[in-house]
């Protein structure tokens, strides 16, 4: 099993605006079928989102590369989660995502190279904040699942920073400003009630 | 490297209504760049396709593993086409594709079960026809090349067989009668002049 180094969570974790809140870790406890679920959908939301931009920038050998192998990876753990569900008695379907994604997608600016610059920074957060998750779940579950959320971690950190390296690479400008502002939004949908329990959901309401 | 087995290749052979005609294999040796960028892009296609059938069909758990893989695959492929392209001095880019599979999309049936069968039927022939575009290739190219088509064969007669396998498993009813009007199509498609040459071009007009 790949472990990610405490290094790199930590990179990860000062760039993240807030830690999961308690309220969220013991919601998911009891709600397992969902948690799988929604992990699984988005394992395959983030495939898609990588392939993606691999259409919008065939100029881009390293979003190319990067992506491509970003989304191999996604596939593989949507594979992982799947074998779970069943090994468990779920069935597989999709739910209702969350507002998180969408708040923060509301947010991208229209115009070019700002849409890409924030579209990756914006992968960013999401990736940094299902590392997050996953290690802040992985004491509380079971083995099998603690053990997988584990193997999670290197590659969540390791897109985290991809998405980071290419959203600097293709800005032109420092985009400190941008990150910020994404900090903030993020922050909120974390931090605010939901209604329903989801992988990115907020406090439970 | 992975090399397909003759039985393997021989029932994809024995699927598909006919071989590559010379002229397209003579037209290839002159047209590498052209054949390496829509190869690279079709691998990305190919991907986004699976990808695709694993949202629409959330329910259907051999589907989603096996389509999960193959877009896997494609990815690797992409990567590999993606790295010869650059070693080789050309500059991505996509080129406007040929009639190929839009030809053959446009005799989906519209209702389901069968626009879904129809779907993995198309698939299969696309996968066999590169598969054997690929056997046509090889013995003509340099070794690099060579090497590489060969590499992909395995692959690609596993998908064909993937594809074949789903569409039988869902159609609730034989499929020969479909095999064969897409056999008639897809023999169209290629016997016929095109213009354009790309991978899955007709006869060079």
């Amino acid at each position: 099993m790949e472990l990610v180094s405490q290094a790199d969570l930590d990179v990860l974790l000062d760039f993240l605006p807030c830690r999961t809140p308690p309220a969220w870790i013991d919601e998911a406890m009891d709600q397992e079928e969902v948690l799988l679920l929604n992990h699984c959908y988005l394992e395959q939301c983030a495939a898609r989102t990588a392939l993606g931009l691999m259409f919008r920038c065939p100029d881009k050998p390293d979003l190319l590369s990067k992506m491509s192998k970003l989304a191999r990876e996604e596939l593989r753990h949507f594979e992982k989660v799947h074998e779970l569900i069943i090994k468990r008695g779920y069935t597989y379907r999709i739910l209702k995502p969350s507002r998180y994604a969408g708040r923060l997608n509301a947010e991208v600016r229209k115009k070019e190279p700002g849409n890409l610059v924030d579209t990756l920074i914006v992968g960013a957060y999401i990736e940094a904040r299902s590392c997050e998750r996953f290690a802040s779940l992985a004491p509380h579950v079971d083995e099998e699942l603690s053990v997988f959320y584990g193997s999670l971690l290197k590659s969540e950190a390791r897109h985290f920073k991809d998405y980071l390296t290419l959203a600097d690479a293709y800005a032109g400008e420092p985009i400190g400003d941008r990150i910020t502002w994404f900090g903030k939004i993020e922050r909120a949908a974390i931090e605010s009630p939901d209604e329903q329990f989801r992988f990115h959901s907020g406090i439970p309401a």
